[in-house]
């Protein structure tokens, strides 16, 4: 049974990747390739789609981005793939099962057979024969709320992952309600444990920016020994909360929600920077590494590629400096 | 991986099981004591609950009767146990998902995603260990008729597994449509290949019946080698298709529908049987061995008990004459 074969030694450095979504999954994607030590920690806020059917009438944490994440570590083999194929595969019809994903069914299933969200990931994971950990970052299900500033200047509360995820006006703050909410102790350790920490790429208020919002996860990354690097996006949404930033702007945003978090590296893709110097100066008045590297596909779309990502997050780990972008800043070693 | 871990090498006789539903159950639960070599051979004619509800809205075969056959078999561990319960795990919803079984909708998935129900059910299987094969008796989805005669004498035909299976007036006759629906190759060569075929327990006309309206499994039976046992039921439902029935009368029913076919043995229990000696003589017209033998529960259930059906089965199978009910009818070396 694939949960209890020996898997051999791990090898490679620990790492926690933080997000949700597509972004999270082309992070894992890349991290699988370097590594074997993987964590996830994943945002459950969502209330749209599947997800949020799923949530309103079982009342849980909403599985969608958690089985993303499990698919995108599951085991290179007839096996792992097939799995995954079943997780993802989503129903097409005219009825009340139109857009449920399976694997969201099979996750709250499993919850509510062992009334254990951890346990029931977990099982997952060994379906999968995954080649890492999915937790969420809290065990119960949160709101987002974001302030956004309308056209007239006038700010204005936004309620729900999905609605703010669709805010085209700039957004000046997100909360998690309720606020202050337990972390998944599982997720704390593994920060505290872990040697890296990537954050993003992703939709930046609603995936990316919550973990920062959960007390004891924040403490984690500032406290722990972990050092952060982060995936920039490849390019702002164009209808979304995204919409308008620049890649500098990622960054603001993070110091502006949690500034005594320090980040020892950013991977950015030059093809979707504006003004690379703006950048550069950004990133050294933190005292952080810039890689800017082709991460992104050759097919033009705005997704990372996970061998090129892998390469940029080899080298950050490795402390590979040679033809980084700016000068000076803090080494690796 | 469970489904490529090498299995040992096979033991015990080729038994194919033909039924549905709890009946079926039954019966794999004891062959999987005595036996590796297990074929489940299940109806697909099902129109109510969680699989009516699927067959509408996916136009799919009715997964409910095959994910029960598939439960009984699986592996005798941790991993078998686990997947086991959450393929029968069922929501319990105030919304659409209300009384889905989890496992319905994977086999579904697998469906969709392979095109090939007996490959999406052997996955399945594989995921738990399963101590053998499910099949589908046909793989199109097929609708039961009955003609059923009324108090008043009048015949009326009633349309839909779940409306047969509620009947409380007498069937004289049920049909499937389409008629003459093409067989499962794979559960025909199972059949051809037996050493055993195993009738019942179960819903008589909506279960078990049905196998022998398929022309090419109905051949098959009556060809092949395999030797054929009947697993007569514990008790007649108070209200439902079997109400009234007395013993013999299954066999009498069997007879009407498939006269061709020959019953090497037929199993029941002592207390469930009005008249012995009815049954024995209607055995012994059929050239067939009675075994009466305790093969409920001690519970006072009208279900049978795994470890002594499974005893009995393997006295059918072994030939141990010793402490048979009547005289008579042939041996079986």
């Amino acid at each position: 049974m694939p949960g209890t074969l020996p898997r051999g030694v791990r090898r490679g450095p620990r790492v926690v990747a933080i997000g949700g979504g597509h972004g999270l999954s082309a992070t894992l994607s890349a991290l699988r390739l370097m590594t074997d030590q993987i964590t996830a920690v994943v945002t459950v806020a969502d209330d749209g789609g599947s997800s949020g059917r799923l949530r309103e009438e079982l009342a849980v944490l909403p599985p969608g981005d958690l089985r993303m994440a499990l698919a995108a570590l599951c085991d290179d083999s007839d096996w792992g793939r097939t799995w995954r194929d079943v997780l993802q595969h989503r129903f097409h019809t005219d009825g009340p099962l139109d857009q449920h994903a399976l694997g969201n069914l099979l996750i709250v299933t499993l919850w509510e057979l062992l009334g254990d969200p951890v346990a029931g990931l977990d099982w997952v994971g060994r379906l999968l024969g995954a080649r890492g950990r999915v937790l969420p970052m809290t065990e119960v299900p949160l709101l987002i709320e974001a302030e956004v500033r309308r056209a007239d200047g006038r700010l204005e509360t936004v309620r729900g992952q999905s609605s703010v995820a669709r805010t085209t006006d700039p957004i000046t703050q997100v909360r998690l309600v309720p606020a202050d909410p337990p972390a998944c102790l599982h997720a704390v350790a593994a920060v505290e444990q872990a040697d890296w920490v990537v954050l993003g790429p992703g939709s930046w208020y609603t995936s990316v920016l919550p973990h920062l919002l959960v007390p004891e996860l924040r403490s984690a990354l500032v406290r722990g020994g972990a050092r952060v690097v982060v995936v920039l996006n490849l390019s702002p949404e164009e209808h979304g909360e995204t919409a308008g930033m620049h890649a500098e702007d990622y960054l603001a945003v993070l110091h502006d929600h949690a500034p005594e978090l320090e980040v020892h590296a950013v991977v950015a893709d030059p093809r979707a920077v504006e003004d690379t110097g703006r950048l550069a100066e950004h990133c050294e008045a933190r005292d952080a590494r810039l890689l800017l590297r082709q991460v992104g596909r050759s097919d033009g779309t705005a997704r990372h590629d996970p061998l090129r990502l892998a390469a940029a997050l080899r080298d950050v780990v490795e402390g590979v400096l040679g033809d980084l972008g700016p000068r000076g800043g803090r080494g690796f070693h």
